[in-house]
């Protein structure tokens, strides 16, 4: 098998910046690298690799030509990937997509590759899980293995980096004293924190909240698991942490879920009462588990403090793992 | 009656300072006032109800002369509230203590006066409750009243002030580029988050989160409520928000929790998916209570986004509202 033909679409973002990082740190092999981006930030040369590349202008209405592309990463948001990323896989190229776009489709598999990476079997077009479920999944799937999962309650502590980069710019623009209204977020950020995130809907959860309990369910495979989110964000750059509350089916002692969580891929458990902040996890590719403690609303129940680095982990790390899955298993590679 | 004279013990932290501009805001009637603080401190002139008091040193060896003070109230700490806070009462002053001191010694009140003012008759030594429990309080109470109260669990996001003038003064220094070890919380606060509020026991429960399901079933008078709280530091000067999980006992629609809510003493309740954040609760006397939705992981539960202000209802209008209903209920002043 020969190395893959690899392009970003998005290449400038936080995420798809961060792919090509991650591509780097893990000897991705790859022939050669395409990057795309928008006019906006086309015409820069990013250095990737040991080399300096150009970013390509991505024109929806003349897209790049797929049949000479065998794996493309996606991170330039729903509207570009619902143009382009069906006709990328119907060219024949592995499409990783971040964006929600296809996400809760039947026919496209959700993937997080330490949870259902065998799903993604003979598929073309892949969707990357939103960046607090990722986390979420990563932590409870071995628990729902082991003893079921009856339902998850997560209230979130989400850093600004996940709503893209012209938030944390807006973010930065404050910190250093800027008093406009805000136009990324919702409201001002800075010395603030508010639980909206996308828009709201009659059962009086916002997007982020429903993503978060839709796509769990879709990557456990579990339709029968209760969860409910309040997604907040907080006035921190990288790192989303999450108040996590949850049930198994069967009796399970705090020991037992220790034990789970310590054996099981992707996850660093932290004994005892300690934890990790957004500073401390940042650059990290673990979901960090710690405060695991009975909760005393709920017998049988736990809560513990769930943290890991949204633009690894919540988003590059794990598409680049899928790709790594996806080649593992010959799916992939065109050749 | 004649107006009290009144005390102000540690006067110059930032929950004295609040009781000092409650009491001016309310035109509370007093006769004569009296500022204490700590040596460190003593000695500044403070401009408090139209004239400028000088702040006397408090000496624990030599403590003032309660018998001539008929109301004080002590925000400096649990180590001076045990020392002096019952030779006061002893002596005859109506003492509002805001520490955790004798929160839940059984012959204490503990008074949140729109839930429980009734209480208080009879007794000179009151506890005024920790900042996160009283919108907590505020909140549920009238649901408990209406429906009956079976658990309630809550993911807190407490604002620095909070944690002491030294935290925010700490707090302020990093916003400014100070990048020194933290001293006064126990991880760096700018720029991050952490689930980490007094110390852990073997609950796995830190000081707060303790204190916290410790004093809501006081308060509520009711030792059957099952409660577990995440409490989680941000870096917000001002204004605690609150993620509340709550289950009544007797089922009840979202329309009839509205309406208790909306009815409620000292609530601003807001209608359908708005809420509130810090930046706009500061400086108001209300709990704000938003985004009441159908709880997905409990049916039957409810969640909402509750914030006040941790300085004013949260502490220091709390207390002079004790005092209020104390005064009217005629057993505060001497005379």
């Amino acid at each position: 098998m020969t190395a893959p033909r690899v392009a970003i679409v998005g290449a400038t973002g936080l995420v798809g910046e961060m792919v090509l990082r991650i591509l780097d740190e893990r000897h991705f092999p790859l022939s050669r690298l395409d990057l795309f981006a928008s006019s906006r930030s086309s015409g820069a040369q990013i250095e990737v690799l040991g080399q300096s590349s150009a970013v390509q202008p991505l024109d929806l209405q003349h897209p790049p030509d797929f049949t000479s592309i065998d794996l493309a990463f996606f991170a330039a948001g729903s509207d570009v990937s619902r143009a382009l990323a069906q006709k990328a896989a119907d060219a024949g190229t592995l499409v990783i997509d971040k964006s929600a776009a296809f996400r809760l489709e039947p026919d496209v598999p959700l993937i997080v590759p330490e949870v259902n990476a065998e799903t993604l079997r003979g598929h073309k077009l892949i969707a990357n899980p939103n960046c607090a479920v990722i986390p979420l999944a990563v932590m409870l799937a071995p628990v729902a293995r082991r003893f079921g999962l009856e339902w998850v309650s997560v209230a979130t502590y989400q850093s600004v980096s996940g709503a893209g980069r012209d938030a944390l710019r807006e973010f930065e623009r404050q910190l250093a004293g800027d008093r406009t209204p805000p136009v990324a977020l919702p409201r001002r950020i800075a010395g603030n924190v508010f639980p909206d995130n996308g828009p709201f809907d009659e059962s009086g959860y916002n997007e982020e909240e429903r993503k978060i309990a839709a796509e769990f369910k879709k990557i456990l495979s579990d339709d029968a698991i209760r969860i409910s989110a309040t997604s907040v964000r907080v006035p921190v750059a990288v790192g989303h942490g999450e108040v996590v509350a949850f049930a198994p089916r069967e009796p399970a002692s705090r020991d037992q879920i220790s034990q789970v969580l310590r054996e099981a891929a992707g996850i660093k458990f932290l004994e005892g009462n300690s934890y990790a902040t957004p500073l401390e996890v940042v650059g990290s590719d673990d979901v960090v588990v710690g405060r695991l403690r009975a909760d005393a609303a709920h017998p049988g129940a736990y809560l513990a403090w769930v943290m890991s680095d949204n633009l690894r982990k919540g988003a590059a790390t794990n598409a680049v793992q899928i790709a790594e899955a996806a080649l593992s298993i010959s799916v992939g590679a065109r050749a």
